[in-house]
């Protein structure tokens, strides 16, 4: 693959943040923190008028007093102060302006409307693209560029495009939680000059990403953004998320980003028809990406399940039919397997195997790997059951084994394997209690291991479907 | 109302742990445990003929050693035993035995199901009734009786019967972590004697219980338990979850608790008509049981909503909508106020507002004031935002006004609040991260404010349109 025009904007020799300070409530404050705390080793410029020195560096008053040039710039002065950065970063063969900046179309406003006009088209004559306005910009952990104050330093093969900074923000944290690692996540707003299309394209030809996440509320051209979604999705699974779904999100979605939202329905048709995976929320984006991430591709869609007990495990055969898997009865082969160890509940026995009866008996662990071992299992979830009825020192035991079990099972078994964690909510007496300190073990370790975790059956069950519904498209 | 034939059943002045025993993995054991831990007032018996003593307290070979009478009976010896037991019973005049023994018709087995049926003979005739069997029993905090380890000592309002007792102890954790407090669960399971129909009757009639949870395998006999359904739900709200939904869940069930489940949609349809409100899962039934504690009735599904900016309010909207809210744009009132006070984007703000355009102008506090007194809303959600994008101090002070400023407007206003506080799953190494201790500080604070608090938008959208639902039905 030929080298995208927006590799170079993206690998910037120099960065100067128009705004810089050191009040630490502002955001030119955080945009220059950043490149210092993520260790960015090119040039950095504060511009700021009124400070000889921002945060232990030289700063300029303008971009004119910088010697030499500059590559990319963070501009993060008033709206009306934008035209005038850009005749200044002509000489400066500056390439690429991020507008954090905001207060443009996205207020309803026929002025603000015409600024944001004007500044694209000087933009364009002077050859520099622009990231936003009203937006994030760039999260590049290799480059040592964020927008956010806690993410993971290290690298990873997901690429995000965000026409949202908080909920770039957002999944930011919600996915690392869960073991995703980030190529780089660009944040885009109004998408004035750069857009979905763009990034797309980019994501999609980037050796550093492997799975495309985009959240977007509006296509400036619906069929433009099908065609290169179709493109981008037959490189790489490509997971889209459509905000301003329905009235009231168009409402907010056009006073956000003055997207031209449309209905639910054209844009989960125009998803699926691309090739690509549609999310209805973050938490569901989080839920694709590990997936896509950690699992080798599920060729059918016949499950096993262990790991709780009683209504519980009832509960995740509903929750996996409805989903659209198919929870089969334990196979002829394995019922054979159980009689001739001479497991007297061997008729007993089901799927999902109840954890409440096999005590003594026979292990999860140990029916998870005849299954892992049996032909007719396409997929098997794993439980972390987190309330066995009898005693704490029990419940850690029966814990400890489980996750080490299920660890065993991934490394020996190239069968595609799910974990499920619950996600609690204690209130503050309750946060360092063991249950959920045990269940942030448990997390970690399956994590640690290349196990997918998701905190309910049901969203397991509902990526899981979502997976084989598209390895079965690209066949 | 008439006093309830169980309401002596369940105020033994004495019960004897059959089975009881000091290995504390042995469930004998903790069935005299949580006698002692719970603070029960009446006679303790022991009965275990190897042992003179147990947990401190005097053991007794048999039943038939005990001096006088014996009110209540757990049963934690094998299925064998059982019928032996009920002998000894009689002389004692015991008014309930609470079979935690399993092994019977829930295996499939000729035998174990004839043993179970001759159990329920014996029982008929010497007048005792019986909790079971397979199933953990009673806990009844104001008495001092638990089946769980680490449930609250406090009571509460919402009663449960559960036919699964993994169930009823995950959800009783679950429940309790959201503010719910119980007058008494109680796991039934096979339903022998005790079944679905009488406990629906007794806690319809029961003083301690306002909201009656339930889950459910199967109904003995479908129209008594339709009518049993459409007579509790009459007097106070009923919540059902059916496990057993689909094929899978079928089998499952059969194995569990010998039901005869059937067809997903017959269940829904069943729940609907009888005036009760179905749940999907124990998540969604503690999502319910907050809203009918903490909530008054709804009578429209007009929402504001507040607390977080760009594309999550976009998404918010989106989530309301697709539940069946009604995301209206800000009313006419409220625009001339904002005009009126000369703030400069009266005309911008939208519902939801979005907090990261209205900062320097008005607080989400502020507007969330103004729609609380506007009657043109029928119930409010605030959000509390996690991901504030400059810095750990800006959030932590955002969020601790947003909380006041929730917990003012639930004071100042009658308006149904809903509060939304993220519930993460961290790595161990997360565990302690200020932003998780944060989230549960504002979680803990709301729900002592008495505002009910759901972990995501979208679930707090659906449990508030099913409160609708209920409402215009009952009117």
């Amino acid at each position: 693959m030929s080298k995208h025009a927006l590799e170079e904007v993206l690998h910037p020799q120099s960065v100067a943040v128009v705004g810089a300070s050191d009040n630490p409530n502002a955001s030119g404050y955080f945009f220059t923190r950043h490149l210092i705390d993520y260790g960015y080793r090119g040039k950095i410029y504060p511009i700021n008028p009124g400070r000889p020195e921002i945060l232990g560096m030289k700063a300029y008053p303008s971009l004119k007093e910088i010697p030499g040039s500059v590559d990319y710039v963070i501009c993060c002065i008033p709206a009306s102060g934008v035209l005038d950065l850009l005749k200044d970063c002509s000489p400066k063969r500056v390439k690429c302006v991020h507008l954090f900046t905001g207060r443009f179309s996205e207020t309803g406003r026929q002025d603000a409307a015409e600024l944001e006009q004007e500044i694209l088209k000087q933009a364009r004559k002077a050859g520099i693209r622009l990231i936003g306005p009203n937006c994030m910009g760039l999260y590049y952990p290799r480059e040592g560029i964020s927008f956010g104050y806690d993410f993971p330093k290290e690298s990873g093969t997901v690429g995000v495009a965000s026409q949202s900074g908080g909920g770039a923000t957002y999944l930011v944290h919600l996915a690392s939680l869960r073991g995703i690692r980030f190529s780089k996540v660009i944040s885009y707003g109004n998408a004035l000059d750069l857009n979905e299309c763009d990034l797309l394209d980019y994501f999609s030809r980037d050796p550093e990403t492997e799975i495309i996440l985009m959240y977007i509320e509006g296509a400036k051209d619906g069929r433009k953004f099908l065609d290169a979604l179709r493109q981008a999705a037959s490189i790489k699974p490509v997971i889209v998320m459509k905000g301003g779904r329905g009235d009231a999100g168009t409402r907010a979605a056009v006073s956000h980003t003055a997207a031209l939202a449309s209905s639910t329905k054209m844009w989960a048709t125009l998803i699926d028809q691309a090739g690509a995976v549609s999310a209805q929320d973050f938490e569901e984006m989080a839920d694709l990406a590990v997936s896509f991430c950690f699992l080798p591709p599920i060729k059918g869609n016949r499950v096993g399940i262990v790991g709780v007990g009683g209504g519980p495990s009832v509960l995740a055969a509903d929750q996996c039919e409805e989903e659209g898997l198919d929870v089969i009865p334990v196979p002829a082969g394995i019922r054979e397997e159980l009689k001739s160890k001479g497991i007297p509940i061997w008729d007993w026995i089901g799927n999902p195997v109840d954890a409440s009866i096999i005590g003594g008996f026979i292990t999860g662990i140990e029916m998870l790997e005849m299954m892992a071992r049996n032909e007719n299992f396409d997929l098997l979830i794993g439980i972390i059951n987190e309330d066995a009825p009898f005693g704490k020192e029990s419940l850690l035991s029966r814990l400890r084994t489980d996750a080490r079990g299920y660890i065993k099972v991934k490394k020996g078994s190239s069968k595609p394997l799910l974990g499920v964690v619950g996600e609690k909510g204690p209130g503050i007496k309750d946060h360092n209690h063991w249950r959920w300190r045990m269940l942030s073990e448990a997390r970690t370790r399956l994590i640690d291991t290349g196990i997918p975790v998701y905190p309910t059956i049901g969203r397991a069950a509902r990526a899981a479907r979502k997976l084989i519904d598209y390895y079965q498209r690209q066949e």
